[in-house]
């Protein structure tokens, strides 16, 4: 099995190292990630500014491959250009910080997965709760499991589905289980706090805090906060089919007509 | 009626100034963009440096705010810290190209329309098919348009939904009509072009080819593709709910009991 490993928090954090730890025992691994953290890159691509291939060592042995760019741009480069071949699968993670509910939006962890998802390859992104997270070991097991499941059931995911898999940072005895769920509809409560440089120019930083909604087991952002391991299925297919249906009756085709455009 | 004016071709760009047109005759206009092209920016937001607010001039006349960020920065601050309450609607554009099929997933056009319907604001991308487009008089009236029919349907608009509309860059005695549509499945062929730069390093471009795969006038592409303005309604939800349905049949909450994790 060839795995190629990305993630949004630069190649040298101990998430990303933890991942390539563990599938480096069921696998082949290749690892192209960000030469700087990419924390909420979303799934934006460098198109101003070329990219740039560099060698990463980690004490003394090659590691893998730091792109200039994106977590989309790295899983993109890394199939073109490096493994110049399509692999089993795409592992983006282990990020460092949930990405749940409405973060999902804005992860680059997940969007370096679905940028796999559009290339047709099979891929889950892999997040732990805290950012400041300890509990590594047990995140590697779960990524093994989910890749060998992943490649069981591959006729059951279809291409462009990808898997978005939170993990509680809690000790391993305190873990209740696996819950197959849903996007939350938790969102942020956004604020931008003004700052003075020293010049007395204004400068804002964003903060906000996340206001839990959800509730229900069968969301990804209440799953984790109790404790279980949150399995989502997602796509890229952003269409709002149930909108879709009611604006029929809107008829739209009509709008040159009536306006005079 | 105040509408919040956003893009990701930058605060100069003739498609946001055409835009700002058009809007100023149905409605009180603010302008918060950003200050240098983020095309391809996806959803993703400021969060390592603070961003900065300046003032921009267009003919000697105050135009609109610029912001050092993202499409989607532009929306949050905009909002929260320039017009301090939320505005009717939030439009994103004229965009200097299509955002039909794949594209919708990278569009930094979108994103900014999309963090508004986060914040439960309507919203509207609005995109034109050649990036060096010239009909821009036909695409303000459609955004015009678009503004009224949404304030006019807002109970059937939900919360969370925005639209995505395409227009193409046709005489306007061209244009076949409007079609409601959903998003289309053509993809990227794409590639990285090696370069040497003058000390013989490499460094690379992305370049590729857009796959036409869709033919039915029911998808954003084959619509634009065909002389028809396009509307489809997106959402955030990125939960894959047919393959969530199949999973069922997984039994994940087994994994841990199976694996000794």
């Amino acid at each position: 099995m060839r795995i190629l490993v990305s993630n949004d928090d630069g190649i040298d954090s101990p998430g990303i190292q933890a991942l390539v730890k563990a599938l480096s025992e069921i696998a082949e691994v290749t690892v192209v990630a960000p030469h700087a953290e990419q924390s909420a890159a979303g799934h934006s691509i460098t198109m101003q500014v070329p990219l740039r291939i560099s060698k990463y060592y980690k004490d003394g042995e090659f590691f893998g491959y730091a792109i200039n760019g994106t977590p989309a741009d790295c899983v993109k480069i890394g199939i073109r250009n490096i493994m110049k071949s399509l692999p089993d699968i795409v592992v983006s993670g282990i990020n460092h910080g949930s990405n749940t509910a409405i973060n999902i939006i804005y992860s680059g962890t997940v969007s370096a997965a679905r940028e796999a998802a559009i290339m047709d390859v099979p891929s889950i992104a892999i997040s732990i709760t805290n950012t400041a997270a300890k509990n590594f070991d047990f995140a590697g097991k779960v990524a093994q499991k989910i890749c060998k499941l992943v490649v069981k059931k591959e006729e059951d995911l279809p291409k462009g589905t990808l898997l978005n898999v939170n993990i509680p940072d809690v000790p391993i005895e305190e873990i209740k289980g696996f819950l197959l769920t849903k996007q939350g509809k938790s969102k942020w409560d956004d604020l931008y706090e003004e700052r003075k440089d020293p010049q007395g120019r204004n400068y804002y930083w964003l903060k906000g805090d996340l206001v839990e909604v959800d509730r229900e087991l069968d969301t990804d952002q209440a799953a984790v906060r109790n404790k279980y391991v949150s399995v989502t299925p997602i796509h890229f297919d952003l269409t709002d089919y149930v909108t879709y249906e009611k604006m029929k009756n809107w008829k739209i085709e009509k709008l040159l007509y009536e306006t005079n455009l």
